[in-house]
């Protein structure tokens, strides 16, 4: 059984994370922490990583940058093991995580989600073989209240693909002004938004006379709380050093 | 038996229609017409329709606008109907062939394909069953070889929602430089590029929690040649008049 | 506004369309009638029909069959037209229903959901336009719990071609024991199962070189509430009768 | 430039990778032989291999399995690498090819696409890292003329999961007639037949609220050729054994 201290317990986030994990047999959150200190699950809810008098394994943090700092503070006198699901973090902010990750594991991922994790080291591998003479183009829905474009899912996306590309590939997100035929160096980036969709995102790529097409479809945010959970499990014995959801998924 | 005079015939559309005619029990290519008189398939070339003899019940015009209107102007003296798959109009020429439209039934429609037709109706009714609650986003796919974008197949379905909905749609083609929540009154278009796609068109209505999407897919070019022989075969004993894909379809 | 009075408010189905129902300004939930009597929502709740004593315009009906029929003559005795979203019935209360249909308007489909009814009218527009000609397939993806395949929404959609087509298909929903060639005259039905999938019902017509494909996605229970706040406010003036979804779009 | 014997130049294939060859600057074929002697492209035609004065590097054979073992004999004695894209092998030729294969170096797929054999390294790797609890399903589609059902692509996609998952899953192609809920250990295969459709294969892996899919579209069977080509160009220089697609993938 792994113990987790869950740092922004009562966030929307920590709720979805709380519920989640009662779905697995070898998980139990032993505490909260969150400003708002309501009782809402089964475990106590502290206002200050300090308070904390339960045992615990690895911290899962889903809160705000500042709350952030704080609880990597509390693991480094602990030497926990940290997830850290939060985002928006400053440039001083980031460097602060990189030198805690002397003295503890830390895992960080842009994005939680194994699946979208996994669709990126896929179209890698699939770049890999099939080479520029296949075009890539990605198109990705969401709802129709987000309001930036593309997703940064689908850039992060891309960008997989440029990382062992040499940065070679130019992102084109409107050929409606163009008028010219598509060079091989273009990764085309479409944006669908419309009701309700919670996230959808493929990577085709099309070649002479074949596609492949790689598409991940979220149907809510639960899979983030799955994530951070496998990503707990995961951290469990390692070493100080920043961890990835690749190295997750290449673990498997 | 229905027995076809095919105007241009020998250019690369008139030769898709002479094979895929074969496969079509009722229908006979009786005679073609083309500069280029090489006989090619089993039915004799003249040079222009004056020369020709055979006796037919309807003409299919696959040709250049130049050799339509002498076709047209043979048409009427026969008084045959005529199916004009050919484009690329002047707006005199285009006068001139509602003009004659008085005098012999003619077949005209912008895309020579009954399924994309089909898919206009569809996305019409689909439309007032739907109501503007329902985003509307269409995606188009070809190969990277086509220069302009979006597809006019794209544009056509737009403005197939857009006529029933009083022309109070905006077409928007590139989210990336707009930064704000999708309004009601957008139609998303966006095109992808790659490889060897034929041609492929969506339509997306995405509401409150439901999506529904009416897809048309493209194999090859046959298609449209298939939908001029329907055309021929539905203009056998029309009166004199303009008739599209639309009425094709609404006869069934 | 048009005031409603709920059965069944306090169920899975009833919770769900007071929810949804505040997203509609011109509709007002009024009261609801229910064995359990919580008053979870901001309107009463009675035990039995005969103690409501506020207005209403039309009652929506989300129940089990045997609170249908005490329903309905509660409406006879009142004057109001009823929505049945419930399901289930024997031959004998579905007998009853009809009865009442002569004194009072009902309305009542065997899928409340606006989209799935919708795709069924598409598919037979598409049907009478493609003709026999594009073999017709049905895809439906469901979660990994449910019990029966093919869905009955599956069933209903081949049912609404069959009924156009003088019964004249079959319907396959194994191909792997039969080695032999399609036939024309098949519907194949395939049912997938994983995950947590909500519905999703496609249906393809695959003809020479082209395909048209309808699919409905539903992402969440509450489009079966759309579907019966939709079906409420259609109901409206009617006069006695049986009225379903096909009315209800045709209406749009 | 590599120099190309093509064995089988005749046959369908055989002319569908004559046509493609043209496509690549390093890549020439010198010589056919096939028992239908007819000169249809710039090389010459032989009846048998020991009539070649050609010099080649490679072999790529295309035809039917007694041909198969004559040209195998013949490229011992030149000690040239054969690609075997020719299939229906009895077991005792299989055990020619693996035993000429200690000899000479002999690359052996069963499907000759190299996006198909990409999507089957694809899915290993997606099951690695999403474990049991993703629902696998596969959907295959293909013209209403083929009579085997599953497509025996289907089958290797299966085949590939099971391979690595210990043989654990068992293949269900009908749920129509279970009527119990879905066990993990299944992998669904559906089979859809319509139209012109050349061939499509979707792996589906539907987990707790997230879906992903990795799909391969064949427009054409030119996509056989460019694997035997590419297979062609991949064993230039290796020493004697048997390579496969998943060689050509992971050298890439």
């Amino acid at each position: 059984m792994i113990s987790i201290l869950l740092n922004g317990c009562n966030g929307k986030m920590g709720q979805v994370v709380s519920r989640v994990a009662k779905n697995y047999d070898n998980i139990k959150i032993v505490a909260g922490v969150d400003l708002n200190t309501a009782k809402i699950f089964d475990y106590p809810v502290y206002k200050s990583p300090e308070e904390v008098v339960e045992n615990f394994d690895v911290i899962i943090d889903f809160s705000l940058s500042e709350a952030t700092m704080k609880i990597l503070e509390f693991a480094k006198q602990k030497n926990k093991p940290v997830v850290i699901a939060t985002t928006g973090f400053t440039s001083e902010q980031k460097s602060k995580i990189f030198e805690c990750s002397k003295q503890i594991p830390i895992f960080w991922s842009a994005n939680m989600s194994l699946g979208v994790n996994l669709v990126a080291e896929l179209i890698q591998k699939a770049y890999k073989a099939l080479g520029p003479s296949f075009d890539i183009e990605i198109i990705e829905k969401h709802h129709n209240q987000k309001i930036d474009s593309p997703s940064g899912t689908a850039l992060m996306l891309a960008d997989a693909i440029n990382e062992i590309a040499n940065n070679s590939y130019e992102y084109i997100y409107d050929r409606h002004t163009r008028r010219k035929k598509r060079q091989q160096n273009e990764i085309g980036i479409a944006s669908i938004r419309g009701g309700t969709i919670v996230g959808e995102h493929s990577v085709i790529f099309a070649g002479p006379d074949e596609i492949i097409e790689i598409k991940h479809t979220a149907l809510s945010k639960e899979i983030f709380a799955n994530g951070a959970i496998k990503a707990a499990m995961f951290m469990i014995g390692k070493g100080a050093g920043i961890y990835n959801m690749k190295d997750l998924i290449n673990s498997m």
